[in-house]
């Protein structure tokens, strides 16, 4: 069984193409064409040559977008380490489903889609636009033994990349990631220090609002379930299974799945910045599809985007994922792209250079 | 001539009414009932509940917006302070005009409208588009006598504050500052030195584009307008007179008649930071109206906002002014408003509380 999975896996990692550094200066040469100082759009240019590098084209069609919001629960719920109780994963959930989560709000503005994945809650759901993809019936509490086996894990990761590839087929060229999951910032602190060398103390932050004791809790959780389980930092699969969880091994598969289609996706906070770097270990070449959104305030998110090399836009002091952040960053993959369509050049507006 | 400008600006002063600190908790108390961990939507919080103290109302209607693109010329520009000829002024007002520019683009992407004005631009523009409302035909050279006189400096701040009065009849409701001035980062500069006490050095960056022995030229051109003119800091009119410029005066104007009319007014860049200073300097109750849009590359940047105690939401590496950061931040005013409005509560959504 766990060959079925491992190669989905390797079949999505095989179809990554190069990023297309032709094209992507071919877009630079375009953007310094235009009338504004070379370089001073910043990240707005670097985006629209990130586009072009990714699609071959100066300036592709990005118009249909969709977050992917992937449910899972965590048995390390147990130890005490959140603000909210269990229950909050499937009620949220539903309430994705009706529309009334803030990721919702802010995917309407944005004019992006809502796709919400069941791949490991602890609860039976039913709702006609649920997507029922149940790996695991939450996991179990990684201070004791592995979250899940290296099977779930990596079929986790093939339910990411088969979604992406059914919204390709249907249409969708930029992705978001996003996920809800209570418990889910206590697995993503572990992987976050398995795989970069963050003390649990530097990786483990406040979540959905702990603090003192309920913290130190949460830092003793990540301490055990490292030290019991020894994941090997250098096979981001035995990491996720061991201390991670179905929707953070899901968010490496849309990760993958969106580089293996050639379409960018746009990194949340924290769990899904776990989730990216775990990504860049398994594929290196999925990274130039990759953009950073916004610095959460969850403490350890600045070193995992450090270690995978990408840079924030916003810094909003948000720290509720769901996918918020890497939404309202859509605008600006937007800017990006209509700025490189419709500003005038120096040459048609008769704008003397510098 | 004096008196006239001055009143007008005292009116408007006059006119700026308290923050509505009870209506800004209420909309705090309504935001603690949604379905998101209290505090988790950061600034997009502080931002709701700051419209909600301008205006008085849980969720004002914000829909009508518009940047305001003040022009000027700058007579420092003789002491080779810019990487591009003063001509690029005006060929930029008629770029403007005919929606050709960076803030064009993005202003049509946000849904708000641009209104070019010539306050100082050192030539003779005439468009149907053009709003018309030259106080001085470019400045005269800082580094050899005073910027402007006094009166034309208050009429300048006049001129701003008009505009704003028109644009809110009309039915605006947020405002933008944005500016166009070959060498009006060097006035900045001055200005920000003088209000804030950093050093030319500190405050003096690479503006359109120049380093080494340009960016030499452009930190003495300061000093020598700061020491020939010596602008007296207490009193900002006398700042902006003699060391800053029509359009930096012009958008003083623009904030100090957003908040006189009860609107939010989002502030760009470096330029449009250094009139935020000396707006706040005239009339401090105007700073509740302000909201900060991103931090730019021009290193006096990050001074100027913690001068007058704001915090930038995005970080794109920008330096184009123009106030294309200002309207990129409309999204996060939208973003802002629809969480409140159509977010789900704990209650509605059946969602347990932590």
């Amino acid at each position: 069984m766990d060959n079925q999975w491992q190669y989905k896996v390797e079949q999505a990692v095989a179809r990554i193409r190069e990023f297309d550094h032709e094209a992507a200066e071919r877009a630079q040469r375009h953007s310094d064409s235009l009338t504004k100082p070379p370089g001073s759009l910043g990240k707005l240019e670097a985006i629209a040559c990130q586009l072009a590098g990714i699609s071959g084209q100066l300036w592709p069609d990005m118009s249909r977008k969709t977050v992917i919001v992937m449910a899972g629960d965590h048995g390390v719920c147990e130890e005490g380490v959140s603000a909210f109780p269990p229950e909050v994963t499937p009620q949220m959930v539903l309430n994705f489903l009706s529309g009334g989560a803030a990721v919702n709000v802010l995917a309407r503005q944005a004019g992006a889609d809502v796709i919400c994945v069941d791949v490991g809650v602890n609860a039976e759901l039913e709702h006609p636009q649920l997507v029922s993809r149940k790996v695991v019936r939450g996991t179990a509490n990684m201070a004791k033994q592995p979250a899940m086996s290296r099977e779930q894990a990596l079929q986790a990761i093939a339910v990411g990349i088969e979604l992406v590839d059914e919204q390709v087929a249907a249409g969708v060229r930029v992705f978001a990631t996003g996920e809800m999951g209570i418990g889910n910032t206590t697995a993503s602190s572990a992987i976050a220090s398995v795989l970069t060398g963050l003390s649990p103390e530097q990786s483990v932050g406040s979540g959905t609002g702990i603090n003192g004791e309920a913290r130190a809790r949460k830092i003793d959780a990540v301490k055990r379930a490292i030290a019991l389980n020894k994941p090997d930092a250098s096979d981001p699969v035995d990491v996720l299974a061991k201390v991670g969880g179905a929707e953070i091994a899901g968010l490496v598969g849309v990760i993958i799945g969106a580089a293996a289609n050639g379409c960018p996706v746009v990194i949340d906070g924290f769990i899904s910045s776990a989730a990216a770097l775990a990504a860049s270990r398994i594929a290196e070449q999925a990274k130039p599809y990759m953009i950073a959104s916004h610095l959460s305030q969850e403490q350890g998110h600045q070193g995992l985007l450090e270690a995978i090399g990408l840079t924030p836009m916003i810094r909003l002091e948000m720290r509720l994922g769901e996918g918020t952040g890497a939404v309202l960053s859509f605008h600006f993959i937007d800017a990006a792209l209509k700025l490189m369509q419709e500003m005038a050049t120096f040459e048609s507006a008769g704008v003397s250079k510098g």
